[in-house]
């Protein structure tokens, strides 16, 4: 690294992330930490050779220093916006692992730093230590990026994983990882899809060039996910996960959701287990490629927060000016297609009343509404004299399947809908 | 893209990948192809707005071309190297995919780019499409890379999967690959693993900032694979790939290797079939990431050269200097542990006769040599009155191994040492 100058950084939170942060840049005789904002200074840290002298409660003390670069490790949308459009105004450019600030305010947050000619990255944001941010400003510039499809969060995929192996109830493993830490108290961002939105929306925003607003986003948690659904899906030849996925359609129109899919066995997707996290890019001309690595945790994270730190510094050792790469802000708003309007195929579990002509009328809604099934799997009845029936179906549309569930819950022969799942296909 | 003028790019060939590059550019009006060096002018190509008036067949005409940036395709130590080398003189900067020359002549390469000033970027020539070299000097910077396992050759890959999916023949698949173009008439680049060690060599040289010497580095081809530990492999949970392989020690000692390795069906490595390639790492503070793609192909390549492109113009657009991450000289060689003296698991199969005491021999030998073994499977007798064994041993010195192998060549309790081929551990 090629510094003509000492580099002088500001951390905002020196929790998991931040001690990591702090270890690594340890390393690098340029780089000077001046201050960083905690808590609670008389908290006993871990830390090797920690000056406490550089500790601050007030974090305002941090974008008001003389640091080159503020990291904002705290999360939130405030104060940590404000601290960061003080940090710009004061002259610093910015390093922030916050997918929640980039997803609700990014477009505000890309515009404030460019009127002020400061650059903020945000490697840290979207799959921990997986370098994916910066590959798509760079090396995959001269790329249209058409189709994403990502694990970006680590909790929900540890359940869906555990729940699979140990065949166990979602209730049950959110248990265990909320014991092991692998899940929050309130477990409500991870487990119904905000965290992983939050990440999609920021990534098909860079990725198409075109901004995609959060509450566009369609969503779907994890925690009607049923036992036995993981049970079918395996026997069936795949995995259930919890997929983020971008896709921008040849006239420019842009579908992005975090659901539950059945993706099939022979997928990457599929083999990314426990907090492991992957995006899988398709674009033009680089073809298909996947990226997987650790999602969180105190050193990948770090990795991210320093490349991002590095880059930066690296610029400012030799000029002022900034490299154009690094820029981010994209003010066109994306053309969202609406959920309804979408195409997929389906995984439905439904029990059915034990008399003639069931699967009549099954079929008969499904061609009611242009559905054609794929697959489907009858098993033997139940005490309450009741059988399950699996239907996989073709590729149909979500408002004509939505329609059709409704009316399988008025017919006489359903007595239950108990899950609809996406299933992933190749197109 | 920010650029405040246009930038012109001459280029030294114009087959599959020089294609994918020209179609790929020509969405950029700020990038002008100014000259372009062919075999045969006259050639009749199918790429939509050629202008055959920027053909030369004198490859020099391109380097003493106005060209910003020189884009070398044409693989080869010579004249690539000199034409490079006069490009350099003439104030270009290189885009090359050549992973031979980088290979056998970087350190000379990139010393001559770093006093005249240029750049050479290679993104292309390890991986094809997979971002990796980028990433490894950007965002990936604050890293320690200790650990490299990775398929960079599609053609042996392609080999391989077939062989496991067919059950067939190196002899048999080799031939299907040559008629469908996959390999190439005289395929003993690709074979005997000259085209991944070219690849392992420049990629572990970046990733461990020491030179690495191609000759040092340890290389045993696909040729001796067998339909037979295939089958066996997978039967104890194994698939076998041509795996290039870089470790650096905790002294520093680099082992850079590229051989035919059993790796778990539980390993990413495993589900890279057909030409795709993946990429590996192990690192402080990131761990373990996996990049997978296409690892060859017209436009796939072309992602990675227009890549490289796009940055050097994103550069030149704004100033004269150069981003200080764009540089690759590392003219410290590394300390090189022989091949001897490393630690592997071996996959061993050995014919063995139909007489008492074939077992005791076999552990007496193994004792000696300070093996353990981890896993043995004996088979019925064949025809000619032998049986066939297959040892799993535990991690042990290869020189160890080797001597044991020499003593079972002489043992009368065996008839045939079959293979020898190493297993993938996790450490």
């Amino acid at each position: 690294m090629v510094m003509n100058r000492k580099i002088k950084i500001g951390m905002i939170g020196l929790g998991t992330v931040g001690s990591g942060v702090y270890k690594t840049l340890s390393d690098y005789k340029n780089i000077e930490i001046v201050k960083i904002g905690v808590k609670n200074i008389n908290k006993p840290r871990n830390i090797e050779g920690l000056d406490s002298s550089i500790l601050t409660d007030n974090p305002y003390d941090v974008v008001n220093s003389d640091a080159d670069i503020v990291v904002e490790l705290i999360g939130g949308t405030e104060p940590a916006f404000d601290l960061i459009k003080t940090a710009i105004l004061n002259g610093k450019h910015i390093v922030t692992a916050n997918k929640e600030l980039l997803a609700k305010y990014g477009e505000e947050l890309f515009n404030f730093a460019e009127e002020h000619n400061k650059v903020v990255l945000y490697e840290a944001a979207i799959a921990g230590g997986i370098p994916i941010i910066m590959p798509i400003k760079t090396i995959l510039a001269g790329n249209k990026i058409h189709h994403i499809e990502a694990i970006l969060n680590g909790t929900t995929n540890y359940i869906l994983t555990k729940m699979d192996i140990d065949c166990a109830s979602y209730e049950d493993v959110l248990k265990e990882a909320q014991d092991l830490g692998y899940a929050e108290t309130d477990p409500t961002g991870d487990v119904e899809g905000f965290d992983a939105a939050y990440k999609i929306t920021t990534l098909a925003t860079l990725a198409f060039k075109k901004r995609i607003k959060f509450e566009n986003v369609y969503r779907e948690g994890i925690t009607k996910v049923r036992a036995e659904d993981m049970k079918t899906a395996n026997e069936l030849g795949y995995k259930i996960k919890l997929i983020a996925s971008a896709d921008l359609d040849s006239e420019g129109r842009a579908d992005v959701r975090v659901h539950p899919m059945l993706v099939s066995k022979d997928s990457t997707l599929s083999h990314i287990d426990y907090v492991k996290n992957a995006v899988s890019l398709k674009g033009h001309p680089v073809g298909h490629i996947t990226l997987s690595g650790p999602g969180a945790g105190e050193f990948p994270t770090a990795s991210s927060v320093v490349g991002d730190i590095l880059s930066i510094a690296a610029e400012l050792g030799r000029t002022d000016y900034l490299l154009p790469m690094m820029r981010c802000n994209h003010n066109e708003n994306a053309q969202m297609i609406d959920i309804l309007d979408t195409k997929n195929k389906y995984y439905l579990s439904l029990n059915a009343k034990n008399k003639m002509g069931v699967i009549g009328s099954l079929g008969k809604i499904c061609e009611e509404n242009n559905i054609s099934v794929a697959c489907m799997l009858q098993r033997g009845l139940k005490n309450n004299n009741t059988a399950d029936i699996i239907l996989i179906t073709e590729l149909c549309y979500e408002k004509d399947i939505r329609r059709a569930i409704e009316q399988f819950e008025q017919s006489e022969a359903i007595s239950q809908v108990n899950s609809l799942i996406r299933v992933q296909y190749n197109d």
